[in-house]
Formats: structure tokens, sequence, C-alpha cells
């Protein structure tokens, strides 16, 4: 049937298999997207909201590169929220709320408009192998489908087995069916898999729910957005709301401990620790008799909502008398219960770090299917699956992001050396350089390397150029320009900070704690350049920062050219690390297990120490 | 979990579920639908178009009765034609193309903005039952909901077993569970069952068609709509395609014949005669070598496209091979191929007229568990189930619609009268009145009735007064006006019709065949009364018709009249007829399974003859 090959074959249409597809495609690969389900495409499967804290700056990475998610984001939000925004701009996380059926209808017409995107719907039941390389995939209706490469992106559906209460069933995700092949012929070669856990709250009818007893969680006034490009600001928003559990909750949900298949030892698998169920946390947090939360409406026009934070797969019964003693939702209808779903994962450690599997070549990994969890995680992997599978196809050098350059680096790195025994999500303290990593300057820092490798198109490097060009300038006019005393001591008066007796350099005040820009713009020199130059809010947003965090990043950006130097000791291929015997047993084993690639990379694997390292850089002739 | 009890519990959310759902609860019961997805409600699972020739009509009705699916329709509509406009009147069939996304997704949001509808995602596994009675459902998580009405609306799922070539796999539709436990139940309730089988044809990349060879097929250039409210009218519309099979394509289909699970017999069950799948077409016709293909959009912006005419169950290598000899098709790229399905349906003989079952009180059922096919067939089931429920349950009269009232009323007594032993579709050459039941007074014919039950609400009753108000003006005008030789001769000349020598009635030289409103128009008196009355099209074309086909029309009311007498003649309840050895044994058995309720049914049931209903109205004392 399929007499022609594809370059990539993407199995999977969630967040990872979209941006995949549409990565490869948009470099130039012939791309087929097999889903079980073409009506599913982009689909939300747990809450209507991308973003959050590293999340966001993970999205605006994804966009920074080229990838979609952002711009459907902007395209299908329903509310914005900058979090954050007290904190220092490394803290600072976009987050949207999205209607969920116009996410999956824009990444539907988003990838159908990529030219190079073909479409199959059928269940991958396996794949085609020669000589410890893909070569393509099987259908379960039995039909070969040749590929260069393939990206697996299964999300929970591989092996899916859904759990309420006392009751399993199989199932990829609620009302779908479990994808069944796959895992047993991974590991048939040798590929060592595990299983992960995950849940979802009820989803309730909103016209059941009192939101007036509720507190009201609007968007920001000024709403921003994700995409560097022209995507639409929101101009009206749908308020989210707040609530909380009581002590009664709690004690109805205990009730239903005894057949919780997390406590009755039915669920073995592990699962999100910072996204649990509400009976994980009352367990886990036995002394707080309360826990927020967040009713999130599905979209603009549907009653249906999202009861964020309460996560659980106990017995549909207790869900609903225990929902129904939460503030404001005393007469809540189910639209379906919570439940929690284990699924098939490959520990990450068994890839390399443009995540391509080390055991068979061409063929990658993406989302979930690593033992990560969240959609940005996801999103952003098989971005980079896809892109790593068309320049490997290509002979065309890997692209991997270092640890100081993206949190998808950070993420991957992680991934792969340290491995993971929970599903993985992303923290700003995962990342050792979050103050070089910050939402406002991905472009920056991202989309050059991506134009290089031919995936972020010129309009978006002319743009991020434009803001660089224009921001720079900005951050120059206020170190070369001098304010007197008498312009700016006004200023600094109303804000409590020390009066100046001559004149200074406008970075020099600037640079101080309380004053903000807003204070700078009250200097008609400021605003006059502001003017002549035509400056945006991102502009002037890009140059703030640039002043006045200048000494954070400055020093970052030290430590970091200082480990760069470790990563720049390659370590040969195969490395027998058994053979060095003053190597601790364990970092042998470990090493031997992971093969890092540079000394960098050998000194995260956990359970290696410093001088574990030492012995290495002596060896190696450092 | 559900402590209430609900008044109707609908079980399936495509076009007969939605409807039911939709009735029920505009005319009070609390309803809750039961769906394996709310996602999918209001998909349509086959061709992406409503309406047509005598399933227009059928639309039109379910609109005047205060049903969503004309709303719907006119507001996901991509292209609309009114087919048969150059026959008569009784012959016009409206019909759309449609968004799909953009169908379902209207569908669920018209459900939730409708009071009293609840909704619940979970797979109904069986029936509650007490005494004869259903008092509710049971889901496959063992959850017990109670109701008072039960509307089965279970399409292709029940038992869905789908087909590719040798392959076949259980699913309700592609990429969709089948549901279990209820066919079972209901058997050991002592209902019979069968199984029914239909298909679709593949789903392909428009991007991949050379439209340039095809024939253009576009819409009207006056498009109409279907609802008889203030619903969009088409500004802009998407053409679709016609291109043809050819003797080298029927060839390399019947390569793949010996393969075909409905000729070798693996598929036991009838197919919809009038909908064959192409395999069937070329061993139907084999002196035919060319069958007519419609290239038809799947929305607005998607790329999909759906094949219709190509319908196959032939394997997926036999389809692509075929359907790439196709002009225009040569580089087609598949999103799924065509499959047949088989499913469990119910010998709709086991139904009263109201579409209770006669073996469970307050158990409906509608759509393709009665054995019919089609959207409007479907639709309009549920429509009068949904009705029907909740007039029982509030000790209300039966709402039947008789033969010369409605499509609708020929359906359901075709179907409970005949049965059928193929998935039964809608003509208009099943209704004996069609020249009654046109699409243009379906307003006329039913809002009335369905306001009178409280379904159709005030401003649609008041706007139908209103036109049949100005219509019935505008037909007595033409009777009483005169119009003189000079004015109307140069008009009967234009249309070489002969000319009068006499003042003589408007309504008389109107009624000559080749004599239209324009040409009325053309008359100072009728122009000025149009004015005056500001009369519309709709009640223009309204009034023509009544002028040009009165003749027809009584006539046909004369006939329905002498037959309704008939329809009065009530047959006793469980009437026993093996008592009249007089009748035929044949009637005697069919009567006695039927249980007709009026003389006429009785007549209409296959194997009674005339003599048979002269001894029953002698017996009757007639």
């Amino acid at each position: 049937m399929f007499g022609e090959e594809y370059d990539v074959i993407v199995v999977g249409g969630g967040h990872a298999g979209a941006e995949a597809a549409a990565a490869a495609a948009n470099m130039g690969s012939k791309t087929l997207l097999v889903t079980m389900n073409l009506q599913t495409i982009g689909q939300m499967s747990c809450n209507p909201a991308m973003g959050g804290i590293a999340k966001g700056q993970i999205v605006r990475e994804i966009d920074a590169l080229g990838g979609y998610s952002g711009i459907i984001t902007d395209k299908s939000a329903i509310q914005f929220k900058m979090l954050n925004k007290s904190k220092g701009p490394a803290m600072w996380s976009p987050r949207a709320q999205n209607d969920r059926m116009r996410f999956a209808e824009e990444w539907r017409l988003a990838l159908e408009r990529t030219p190079n995107v073909d479409f199959y719907q059928e269940m991958v039941g396996g794949l085609l192998i020669e000589k410890d390389k893909v070569v393509g995939v099987k259908t379960s209706l039995g039909i070969d489908i040749r590929s260069k490469a393939v990206v697996l992106t299964n999300g929970t559906f591989l092996n899916g087995l859904i759990h309420i209460g006392e009751k399993q069933f199989g199932g990829g995700r609620a009302g779908e069916k479990a994808a069944t092949g796959i895992t047993e012929q991974l590991v048939d070669l040798g590929f060592e898999s595990g299983r992960m856990k995950t849940g979802t709250p009820p989803r309730v009818d909103g016209r059941s729910l009192d939101h007036s007893v509720m507190i009201p969680q609007p968007g920001d006034v000024v709403p921003e957005k994700f995409s560097y490009l022209d995507t639409p600001v929101l101009t009206t928003q749908r308020d989210c709301h707040m609530t909380h559990t009581s002590a009664l909750v709690h004690d109805l949900l205990r009730e239903g401990f005894d057949r919780s298949p997390m406590f009755n030892g039915r669920i073995k698998s592990i699962g999100p620790r910072y996204c649990p169920s509400i009976e994980d946390k009352i367990n886990r947090f036995a002394d707080k008799d309360s826990h927020q939360i967040f009713v999130e409406p599905e979209g603009w026009n549907t009653v249906e909502v999202y009861v964020n934070g309460f996560s659980t797969s106990l017995p549909e019964d207790v869900q609903y008398k225990a929902l129904r003693s939460v503030k404001g939702f005393e007469n809540v209808k189910f639209f379906r219960p919570g439940y929690a779903i284990e699924y098939d994962y490959f520990p990450p450690t068994q890839l390399k770090h443009t995540l391509e599997t080390k055991l068979v070549q061409n063929l990658y990994f993406a989302g979930q299917i690593n033992g990560t969890t969240g959609y940005e995680e996801a999103a952003s992997q098989g971005l980079m699956a896809g892109i790593n599978a068309h320049l490997k196809i290509n002979e065309k050098e890997d692209f991997i992001l270092q640890r100081d350059e993206a949190y998808i680096g950070v993420l991957i790195d992680d991934l792969i050396t340290k491995g993971t025994e929970e599903p993985y999500r992303m923290f700003t303290s995962r990342a050792e350089y979050r103050t070089l990593l910050r939402q406002d300057n991905a472009d920056l820092r991202l989309t050059p390397r991506s134009f290089e490798i031919g995936l972020a198109k010129e309009n978006r490097l002319k743009r991020m150029e434009e803001k660089e060009k224009k921001s720079d300038a900005f951050v120059s006019f206020f170190k070369e320009t001098s304010v007197r005393p008498e312009e700016i001591n006004p200023i600094l008066d109303s804000v409590n900070s020390a009066l100046v007796k001559q004149s200074d350099k406008m970075f020099k005040v600037f640079s101080r704690p309380k004053v903000t820009m807003e204070h700078m713009l009250q200097l008609d020199a400021v605003s006059g350049f502001v003017e002549e130059h035509n400056l945006d809010r991102e502009v002037m947003e890009q140059a703030e920062i640039q002043v006045k965090y200048s000494g954070y990043i400055e020093k970052e950006k030290h430590n970091a050219d200082k480990l760069l130097r470790l990563e720049g000791v390659k370590i040969p291929k195969n490395f027998d690390y058994s053979k060095l015997k003053s190597l601790s047993y364990e970092a042998r084993e470990k090493l031997n297990s992971i093969q890092p690639v540079t000394i960098a990379q050998a000194a995260r694997v956990s359970g290696v120490n410093p001088s574990d390292i030492s012995v290495l850089l002596v060896y190696l002739g450092r």
C-alpha cells in the first residue's frame, strides 16, 4: 500500500508526536504521522492548560526553535498569566488556560498545513528492524510502512491499564483503546521496560457548581503570549476559580482508602511526585486538612470543567461523595470520574542525547515513553527527536542543547544521564543556570541555533535580531547616558532609595533594586529614546532585565563556561570503565551503562563522585 | 453515585441519541446522556453531509418539530443544494455538505446549552429492569443509574466487528471500542436480535488529488437552509468534485474479490442496498464499467476528503491500487482505508409506534439499533423516542405521526409494521402521500402538533402561523383577482402558452404548467400585493406550490382521508388472530407477531391480503 518510503515516521499524535512530525517535515523530511485516531491529534489528555513554572519556559523554547506549541497555545488560549512576576525574571513563567477543542483543532490544521506531513490512522503494532536499524513500522492490520527513521511517542497507550477503585480495564485514555505489541518487541530486542502511573481528576458540569462561593482566578490584566511570532493577544479572558478541600472531604476520601488501587497494592508503578492524587496528598501530608482546588473551564463555550488538584483513582462513589463536600461543589454532576492509568515506559538511560536509542539505530523515543510527565516536556522531546531524526538520516551533525542553553537541554541530559524512577517533571531548580534560561530570552538563546540547522525560518531570525539589536542599543544608552541629581532624585526619593549627589550613569541608578523601567521612563531622555527607536514592550523588558540582572547573568555565564570546558573533554565511544579499577565499583557500573559522551556528563551520573572524575581526567590525559 | 433518579436516560450520543436527549429535556424531563466518549457527541461517522432525497425532508420535519438537526446542519454547512429542483415540489430535497468538526462541536454545545441535559461518559453494559419495566442502566464499571425511561441509540457499537479484507477486529467505529453486554441481556429477556452490516469509504488527503481533472460540483447559487428559524445562510461555499471509476479500476478491484469478506462468506449480514460498496456495485451491475465518485471535503479548512461512492471492505492494498487508477486520484494518499462493520440490531417489529419496546415497558430504541441506516432516519427516531419517553412517564397520550403527516410517520410505521431485513433507508417512493409531505410545508404540517405537546416553542409556532397566514392570503388574492388579456397575453406568448380572449382569475392562468411566480410578478397587481404585504421568498414559494399543485394536493388529501377512516378502526390490544380461522395462515402468524393497532396498519403488514382485511372488518363489526 505504501509503495514509497518515508524519511521519518512518527507514531502517536499527542504533544510529542505532533511536534516531532512538524519539525522533521519543516526541515524537509517526508514525514508520516501514524495515530490510532486522527480525530484526537493534539488532545489535551489532562488539564486544559499549557506552561507554568519551568514548563512555560520550555514552551517559549519550543517556539524559539520553530516548534508549534506556543502558536497553538496562543490561538486557543482563554486565559493568560505570567506566574512569579513578583520574583526575579528567571522565575517568570507564562501559563495559559486553553479551549480543549480549539487546541486540538488548531494542531490538526497546523499539521495539515505543513508540507511533507502525511497522515495515517491505524495502530502501530511493531517496528521493522534490519541489522539493529529501524526501517519502518508494521500496523496492526499488517501493513508495512518503510522509513529511514521512526519516532515513538506512545504516551500512556502502551499496554495502558485504567484503574478506578477496585475496577481495572485496558485503555490508553478514558474511552480509548490501549496499544499493544511495541513493548513486547522492544523487550525482545533487549530494551529494558518499566511501568509508570499517572492520573487525572473528574470532569464535571460547570452548571452544577456554585462559583459565587469560590475565589475567582482571573488572567493577567495585560495578558502576554507564548509565541515570538505575530500570534493573537487575548482581548477577553475566562476566569478560573479556587476552592479548598476540608477535613470532612479528607475523611470521606479516607473511607475509600481500602478500595484504593494505590494503597491496596494493585498499582505498583510510581506516579508523578509533584502532581499527586488527592489521596496521596492526604496520606503524605496527614497534618494538612485543606488542599487547593482549581476549577478550570475546558473552553470558551463548553460547560465542562477540569477539577485541578483532585486527581484520584478512588472508587467513583467515593470521589463523588467527597467532591460534593467541597465548597461550591455541593450539587456537582460528574461528566466522568477521575482515574489512574498504568503504562509502559523505557528507562531513558537507553537513549543518546539526540533521543535516539542506543540499541536500535534511527529509532527515537519522545514523551511519556521516556518516563516524563507533562505536555511541555513531551512536546520538547518530540521536537528534538524530530530534528535529530532528520539530521541523522541526512548525515548531518546532532543537534544537542547544553544545560546552559535551554531547559530542554537540562531535561534531556537529566533523562539520559540520570534516568528516572518516577514521572519526570521540569522545575526551575533542576536548571543550575536558570538565570540564563529565562522565558524572555529563549529566542535570543535558541532561534539562531535553530536557523542554522534549517528549522527556524528567516522571519523568525529577523524578529529576534531586531529585538536583540534594539535592546542592546537601549542597554548601551543606559550605560553611556548620564543623569543629573535634580532629574533622578525625585524618583529615588519616591522609592526610598538613597539620593545621588552628582551626575551618574543611568545604568548604575537603574541597577538599584527598587528602580524600574517605569521610573526610568519618567526621564525625558529615556522616553525620548524609546519614542525615537520605536521600542516595544518586549524590547524594553529585555533591556531592563539586562541592566538589572547583569551581575547575576555574568556570574552564571562564567560558571557555565567553566563547566563547558569539561563538556569539551570527550570520552571515547564504548569506553570500557571496568578496566579502570581505581574508579568506585558503582561508578564503573553506572558509567558502563550510561556511556556518557563527555566528562561533564559523567560527573552528572548519580553515584559518580568527584574523585571518580579526577581518575577519569587523569586517564584521559588531562 | 447517582443518588437522584433521572426521568430519561439516553444511551449513545450520535444523531439519534442527541435528538432524543434534546427532545426529552426540552419537554421538561430530567435527562442523562450516557456515551462512551463525550468528545464524539454528534460525530458524522460516515459522509460529511445531511439531507438529500427524502432525507432532506426528514431533517425539515425534525426542525419543524423542534429538533436540533436542522439548526446544527445550517450552522456547520459548507455547501447547500436543493436537489430535484427541476421536478415537482414533492421531490425537492435539501442537502448540505458539512464541516465534520464544526457539526460535532455545535451538537455538543447545543446539548450543553439545553437545560435538563446532564452528561456522563462511560459504556452502558446493561439495563436495570424490574417487572418488565426498565428502571435505569448499569455502566460497565458497575454504577447503577436509575431512571423512569431509557432510550437506546447504540448505532454500530453493539458487538461491532470491523472488516478490512481478511482482517477483522472488534470496534464500534474506526479507532473506537465496541460496546458489549446490552444485546446479550436483551436476548435473555426474549428479544430477537440480528446482525446488519454497513461500510464506509477511505478517507484521503485532498492535497494528493488533482481536482483540475474532475468536474466541480458547486452549491446552489442562492443557497437555502434547513431550519425554519433564523439560522445563518451560507455566503461562501466549498465545491465538491465528481470523477468516475473505469473498467481498469473495476478489474483492479476484482483482483481482491477472493479476499473480500463480502464475497468469501465472512460477512453474513446484509448491508444497505442503496448505499452499496463499490465491490457490490461491480458485482451487481457487471455491465457498467463506470460509477460516479463524489469527492467531498470534510470541512472548511481540513484537507481530509471523503470519497463518496467508494465504500469498500476489500483489502487495503486493493483499495489503494484501484483508487490510484481513478482519474484525479493517481497520487492519492490514504488517511485511512474503507471498512465494513457488522453490528447487532433488533428487528423493529418488536416496537410500538412510539418506539417503545413491546417486551419491556419504558424502554425505547432509536436509530441503527432498529435496522435503519442514515443520519436523518436515526435523528428522527431519536426525536420521536425522546418525545414519547417523556409523554409516557408523564402519563400523557402517545405522539404518533401518521403516514400522511410526515416521512417520520412513514419511517416508523414501515419499521414496526413490516420490519426490515436490510438497513432501512427512506425514499420518496416509500411515502404514498409524498405530494403532501414536502420540504416546504413541514412546519405547516408539524409545528402546531409539536407545539401542542410542548416541544416546539411559541416563536416557532408564530413564524409558522405568519407564513401560513400570508401564503393563504396570497393564494386567495390569486383566486379573487382577475387579469385582463392585454396584461397577461404577452407573458403567455413568451412561454408559448395559449392566449386568453377575456379576463380570467389569476389563479387559473397561474395554474398553467409554464407560468411561474416570476412571470406573475411582472403583473403590477401581483408585485404590488407582495410589496404591500412584505412577502418573503418562503411565502411566495408556498403560495406558488399551493396554486400550481392544488389539484394533486387535494386528490392526495382525499385519498389520505379515505385511509384515515381505516386508521380510525382500532384493533383491541393483544388480539388473538389465531382464532380467526378465515384469515390466511400467514396473515394470522404475521398479525399475531406485529399486533397492529388499527385496520390500516394491519393492511400494511406484508403477507396480509385485502381479503384478510375484509374478514377483520366484519369481525370487528364494520
